[in-house]
């Protein structure tokens, strides 16, 4: 099954994930609905004409409206909205969310969700430095990844038509990973590398050094700008996977330091030679 | 006194760094001789207008011409050069270098340099992935430092020329330093980078990781396509403040480690806060 016109969407959280969320959707023509903390966050996207309409208080009246909600929302105040207003979910909804983590989001949700509402988890790979509506743009979606995560309670038509949502979307690549895969994947490939651009930024005084800096140490540490409230969420989220990832790094350099220490060449030149070749399958144009 | 035209340059090294100094230098109207291995090289340098001469084997009458010679050479192969056929160089000849680790290189050349011949050092911190005169360009110095290193034993002068070469290359910024000050920053800025990204592409099995890679984890990787017969000799000759950044690195992140571990969420937000807040002293546009 695929995500059609006469579904009408709700997106719950209008910041830069769901106001692209918002936007991508209304200009493939869909009626969109939203639910804001702020009326000037309505306003903004109304006046964009990237919603239809939307309310700041939730109420099943206006739930009631939606084949389909996304919650774009920080994972703690997802999981309270769910045991809050669940009961203003329209019958037979699929909701879906955006949560970086899956694992501990994904069981929890299903478990709690009324029977007849369906939670699909998805993780749409995609961001910026910078939070709020005011950044959000579809663009953010063309060259990333979507990944859609389900468990054995989902259903192959929930899983369809959160995949589809992905294709509407823009997403460059759509694919299905276990939570756990999910996790470990995300543990490594995000958060590993967002404790290493905090780690370099923070670990001396570097007064003076922008006069010198080129683009490696540029490129390592373009992610140290981090909104510190979502990401340490997320890391405690995810912090037996992380932990897990930290510790091969840590040993991976640890080595590497070894091999300065010990004046041993011939190592030294065989992890760098290893981290050529591994490089190259991540290789994209440009980069 | 600055760099003219009359000067006759020498480049020893026709690589990446050496060919990018000859095309430079050539397209600014300079004579341009140079000393390469193979026959090759000169040949494509001369091919492409980037030098007007150029021999494979070192001889009095050759060198006898050039008024300054840059060394763009491997560390040790500068140094061997050095004992092997100094006494070719034309008296009162000025002559530089592109070593990347400073310390190690530019004492004991100076020390076992003829008194009528001066090594004034300097970095010019540009470069690619790949080596080799097939990859040189002059492009790559135009948003680079250039970064000049004198000692005690320098002239004003040659200080003077040497500066002055960097602003003919077409630096973006030229400086000076300290050659202790300079490789605690390349240690910092250049070196550990580096030993991070190889880490990171290197601590762990990544298969079908590229799927779902991010720019976040491809901008940190960047580097880990390493040249390892360069990198491995110059973290060598900056052995001491490399492992003394390493340290300071390894620190910071078991300190950023130790508060997922005990659920800190504070210490771990504020962190990320400093981290923000330092990253915004190396911001450019579009970076």
């Amino acid at each position: 099954m695929k995500l059609d016109k006469h579904l009408k969407i709700c997106i719950i959280g209008l910041g830069l994930m769901g106001g692209s969320y918002a936007q991508a959707l209304s200009d493939e023509g869909y009626e969109v609905g939203a639910v804001a903390r702020r009326r000037e966050t309505l306003d903004y996207a109304l006046e964009k004409g990237w919603i239809a309409h939307g309310v700041t208080e939730v109420t099943a009246e206006y739930m009631k409206k939606f084949d389909i909600s996304v919650f774009a929302l920080y994972p703690h105040i997802f999981v309270e909205w769910i045991e809050k207003y669940q009961n203003c979910l329209k019958p037979g909804a699929v909701i879906t969310d955006v949560t970086g983590v899956k694992g501990c989001v994904v069981y929890k949700i299903q478990e709690m969700l009324r029977p007849d509402v369906e939670f699909i988890a998805a993780h749409p790979m995609a961001g910026r430095e910078k939070s709020g509506i005011e950044y959000a743009s579809k663009e953010i979606f063309r060259q990333a990844n979507y990944i859609v995560t389900p468990t054995e309670k989902n259903t192959a038509q929930a899983v369809e038509i959160c995949k589809s949502l992905g294709e509407t979307l823009g997403f460059k690549t759509v694919t299905t990973l276990s939570p756990e895969e999910h996790d470990e994947m995300i543990g490594f490939l995000s958060q590993l590398t967002h404790c290493i651009a905090v780690s370099l930024m923070t670990c001396r005084d570097t007064d003076g050094f922008e006069k010198y800096t080129g683009d490696s140490f540029r490129d390592l540490t373009r992610i140290a700008n981090i909104n510190d409230v979502m990401w340490s969420e997320l890391f405690l989220l995810n912090k037996k996977e992380l932990l897990k990832q930290m510790e091969l790094f840590e040993n991976a350099f640890a080595n590497l330091k070894k091999t300065v220490e010990n004046n041993d060449i011939d190592e030294m030149r065989s992890l760098m030679r290893k981290s050529t070749e591994h490089r190259k399958c991540f290789e994209k144009e440009g980069k």
